[in-house]
């Protein structure tokens, strides 16, 4: 059985990553960005550049409804974010990070590890929408304040079994890497799990900081990962610069006291 | 910029596949199913078998919990379906989907084609969650009983915008697809893309027949893949053989008259 993963080395010529994701929101472009960040990768977030520079929502409608010269012949995709990197436009987040992760050396190179990165980040996928559910049960085309009844319910049962369950999947995968000292969602090697699974922290502390203190006890070994990426060089600055948008109530993860159990 | 996908060719020696889903239900299981069966490749589904032949839900508990030898030295999965093929323990469909399309022909090798019908299938994983959402919008821990309001809400939402904004964009991506006469997701060719496309419509036949009625006289080329697919001489002997488990209420998609609006 012969693997070689979607690309097995470094692209050799710099290519160019434009990323067209919301303006205004982390979202699920932040994993992207986080991604994009640690790699020390320059690229382009199209819609936050100025109307009269091609950015602003126009440029990230064009590309959504196939109108943008950079979708011709290309598959117009669902929903954002959408990257553009060399010849291709790659919608779905964590397809998304499985394309761009072994060019910019956020994963390793064997079949084995690159299946188990991609199932662990569908993992995370999942869990966010969850995060999502929770103050949009109903439906997302209601205002939160018309099915503000239901989100507590769901905020209830997610704080009580769904963040536990999780977190402590993730801190379960920890524990049983027994390589190195360095304790890696993959082992003993950095990749882009471990930045999601610190912005799947983040924004939990941010939406649920009363649970999340109580949470945090029985999970030290994601929060020693969460601790490792902030420390990145990369990401350090990142995080400092105004190229990290501020979580708000716009976002996946928001902080709405009422639901913080 | 090399590519070579996670195996360009066929296996040469045969490889076991064992499904490890639940044994009542279609659920996400069966788009694994319905690739293996269009390949015609010999699967065990082993929580089918009889627990003296080492199946029951505890051959699959044995494999989320890591307790079966099976598991040993393998990332943990967070949930079913889990395909084990090769040395690979492989969980979360879509990625299940795209390990062994390449090995059963079921995709095209070219990178493009590749990240495009994971797109693909990953944005029919979305709408199917959605699907879920609409018999059990405020909590998966409540009956269905006990929401019941809230899913004639989320349902009329979903059948009056949902339905028809995600089979009209399949309807959209077949309708930019010119070439040849047989029109298929990817083009020309058949993938698995389209195996799971007609169980998303038949699902939705099944969940919402008086709405989709309504919905498929707008999709004529969505209904066409679906008919192409039903008469794929695997596929038809699947779905009349006992292998092929009747939709029912503990399922993804369910018939709640009260729901199908």
């Amino acid at each position: 059985m012969r693997y070689s993963g979607l690309v097995t080395t470094r692209a050799k010529a710099p290519e160019k990553y434009e990323l067209f994701y919301w303006p205004s929101i982390q979202g699920r472009g932040e994993f992207v960005r986080l991604a994009l960040e640690e790699a020390g990768q320059r690229y382009t977030d199209v819609a936050r550049l100025s109307k009269k520079d091609g950015g602003g929502i126009d440029a990230l409608l064009a590309i959504l409804n196939g109108s943008s010269p950079k979708a011709k012949g290309k598959l117009r995709p669902f929903a954002p974010p959408v990257l553009r990197v060399g010849p291709l436009l790659v919608a779905q987040t964590a397809n998304i990070l499985q394309v761009i992760a072994p060019r910019l050396g956020l994963v390793p190179d064997d079949e084995a590890s690159r299946v188990a990165a991609h199932q662990l980040q569908l993992t995370i996928t999942d869990f966010v929408q969850e995060v999502h559910d929770t103050h949009h049960p109903v439906s997302t085309s209601l205002y939160y304040e018309d099915q503000k009844r239901e989100a507590k319910l769901n905020a209830k049962g997610f704080i009580a079994t769904r963040i536990p369950k999780f977190l402590g999947y993730f801190e379960s995968i920890l524990e049983a890497n027994k390589r190195g000292k360095r304790r890696f969602v993959l082992g003993a090697s950095l990749s882009y799990v471990d930045m999601s699974l610190f912005q799947v922290i983040e924004g939990l502390r941010y939406a649920f900081p009363k649970a999340m203190k109580r949470i945090e006890k029985k999970i030290p070994r994601v929060i020693a990962v969460r601790e490792l990426v902030a420390g990145r060089p990369c990401i350090a600055a990142y995080l400092a610069s105004p190229r990290r948008i501020p979580f708000n109530e716009d976002g996946i993860f928001r902080n709405y006291p009422e639901l913080d159990g």
